[in-house]
C-alpha cells in the first residue's frame, strides 16, 4: 500500500464504543488541522465486561481497520483495550500506537507529591493490574527514586449513569460518594480517570472529593501525547479545518445522541462499518 | 440429524447473557426431572442497547445453536431478542419456540382488571412497541372487548446496578423510586417486568409501588408456559433428577458470581462456547 506524505494522513482513533469520543474532542481543540478517523465498536460493546482473550482479538480487528485506512498513528481510546491489548497492537503495525492508559499514567506520575495515587475504571480496567504496572514503569523510568502507592477501585455504574443522561444528578452523587469514600482515607493526592466516559462526570468527583485531590483526565492527557508525537516527528497538518469520519459497527439514535454530548459538537459523518462475520458457535 | 424421543431431550434456554437462568431456575423449580441446555452470548452482550438488525442476527445464531443440540423447545429468555427476533426463529425451527416477552403479556392480560399496565424493559424492549403489540393481541385472543393502555419505561440502569450486587441498597431504592414514579400517577394496577434481570429486584419494587399494584414476573411466567406446551404434548421426562449445562461465549468470575445469584445454586457445568468468528471490518 503506497501512503502519502505522513502529515496529510489522519489520525486514527478506537474505541469499544463511543465514549473515546472524549479524546477525539480533546485532540480536536488541540489540533483543530488534522483529519480524525474514529472507528467505535458499538456492536460489541462494552469490552470492560468481557475477557482479556476477548479483547485483545477485537482491539486488533479495531486497530487493523484503522491501519487499512492509511492513518498515520493509531490511538487506543479504551481503556480496557490499552490495558489488555497495547503491546500486541504496537507489535503489529509500524505506525506510533497510544493509548489512554499510559498516556494518564504518565501525567498522574508528573501531579502526585506524596506518591499515593488512586484509579478508577471497569472492573476488567481495574482487574487488569495494568495501571499499576504502567504507573510503576513510569515512574521507574523517570528516575524517581520513591515509592508509589495505587488505590485502585472498580466504579462500573458510572458508564450507565452516564449514557442514561444522569450526569449532575442527585442518584449519581449517591453513587460517586459510594465509590469514592475510600479515596480521602487513604492520602491519596491524585486521581486517575481510568475510563473514557469519566470526563464527563469530573465535575461532580471534583466537588465530593477534597481539594487536595488532583484528579487526571485521561482523554486530555492523551490528546496532548498526540500533539507532542505528531510534533516531534514533524507530521502535523500544515493547512485547512480537519475533518471528522465516524464509524460505528452499529448504529442506534442512542449512539448518536450520547456521540454528541461527548463531542460536544453535531457530528457531520457517521457511516456503518460492519463486521463481515462468518460465525458459527462450537463447544 | 436423529431425533431422540422428546421426552428425553433437552429444554434449550438463551439469552444474551446470564439474565436468564432466572428463568432456569424457575424450569427447575416447576420441572425439577428436565434436563436444560443453557446459551449465554456472553461475548456479545447487551443486545439491548443494540440495533433491532444486530439482534435478529444474534438471536437466530444462538437459536441455531440450541437446535444442533437436539432440544424438543426453545426458550428466548432474552426479552430485547424477544421483541425483535421471536417470528424468525419460530419460522426457521420446527419445535416450539416461546419467549419470555410472550409468556409475561399473557400473565400481564389475565392480572388485569382496569386493562391499564405497565412495562419496564430495556430501551430497546421498550423501543420495540412489542410488547404493546403482543398485549392488544392476547387481549383479542381472550375475546376480551375492552380497552387495554400500556405505560411503557425504559429503565436501564436496573441491570448494571442487579450486576454490580445493589439489590436492597439505598442507591437502587433511590433509581426504582425515580423510575417508578409515573406509575401510580398513570392508574395503572398491573406492572410487567420485563427484563430477565429484574426479579431480582422484585421486592424492592414491590415495596415502592402501592399495594394495589400486581408485579408479573415474566421468568416465573415463562417457565409456567413451558410447563405447560409440555404436558399438553405429553413431552415430560418422566424419571430422574435433571441435569443443567450452561455454555457460555465468554466466561469471567463476574458472570460465574452472577450466575449463581440468579439460579440460587452453585452451576455444575459451565462450558465456553466459542464465537468461531473470521471477521473483517468493511465499510
Amino acid at each position: 500500500m503506497k501512503k502519502k506524505c505522513p502529515k496529510n494522513r489522519p489520525i486514527g482513533v478506537f474505541d469499544s464504543g463511543i465514549g473515546g469520543l472524549t479524546v477525539v474532542k480533546e485532540i480536536r481543540q488541540l489540533l483543530p488541522r488534522e483529519d480524525i478517523l474514529y472507528f467505535g465498536d458499538t456492536a460489541r460493546l462494552p469490552y470492560g465486561t468481557k475477557s482479556a482473550e476477548l479483547i485483545k482479538r477485537y482491539a486488533l480487528e479495531d486497530a487493523n481497520f484503522l491501519y487499512e485506512r492509511d492513518v498515520k498513528i493509531i490511538v487506543c481510546a479504551c481503556h480496557s483495550a490499552s490495558s489488555w491489548a497495547l503491546a500486541e497492537i504496537k507489535r503489529a503495525y509500524p505506525i506510533p500506537v497510544i493509548g489512554v492508559l499510559e498516556a494518564g499514567a504518565r501525567a498522574a506520575i508528573k501531579a502526585t507529591k506524596n506518591g499515593k495515587i488512586g484509579v478508577i475504571g471497569t472492573r476488567a480496567t481495574i482487574a487488569s493490574d495494568a495501571y499499576e504496572r504502567a504507573l510503576k514503569r513510569i515512574n521507574y523510568e523517570h528516575g524517581l527514586n520513591r515509592a508509589i502507592e495505587i488505590v485502585a477501585k472498580p466504579t462500573p455504574l458510572f458508564v450507565p449513569l452516564v449514557e442514561e443522561g444522569f450526569i449532575d444528578h442527585p442518584i449519581t452523587r449517591a453513587v460517586a460518594r459510594e465509590y469514592l469514600k475510600i479515596f480521602p482515607k487513604e492520602g491519596i493526592d491524585t486521581l486517575l480517570l481510568g475510563c473514557t466516559h469519566y470526563p464527563i462526570l469530573k465535575s461532580v468527583i471534583c466537588r465530593i472529593l477534597n481539594k487536595g485531590i488532583k484528579v487526571i483526565d485521561a482523554s486530555y492527557e492523551t490528546a496532548a501525547m498526540v500533539k507532542d508525537i505528531l510534533q516531534r516527528k514533524d507530521w502535523q497538518k500544515e493547512t485547512g479545518r480537519g475533518s471528522l469520519k465516524i464509524y460505528l459497527s452499529d448504529i442506534t439514535p442512542e449512539f448518536e445522541k450520547i456521540a454528541e454530548q461527548f463531542l460536544e459538537e453535531k457530528p457531520k459523518v457517521i457511516l456503518r462499518a460492519s463486521l463481515k462475520e462468518k460465525i458459527t458457535i462450537k463447544e
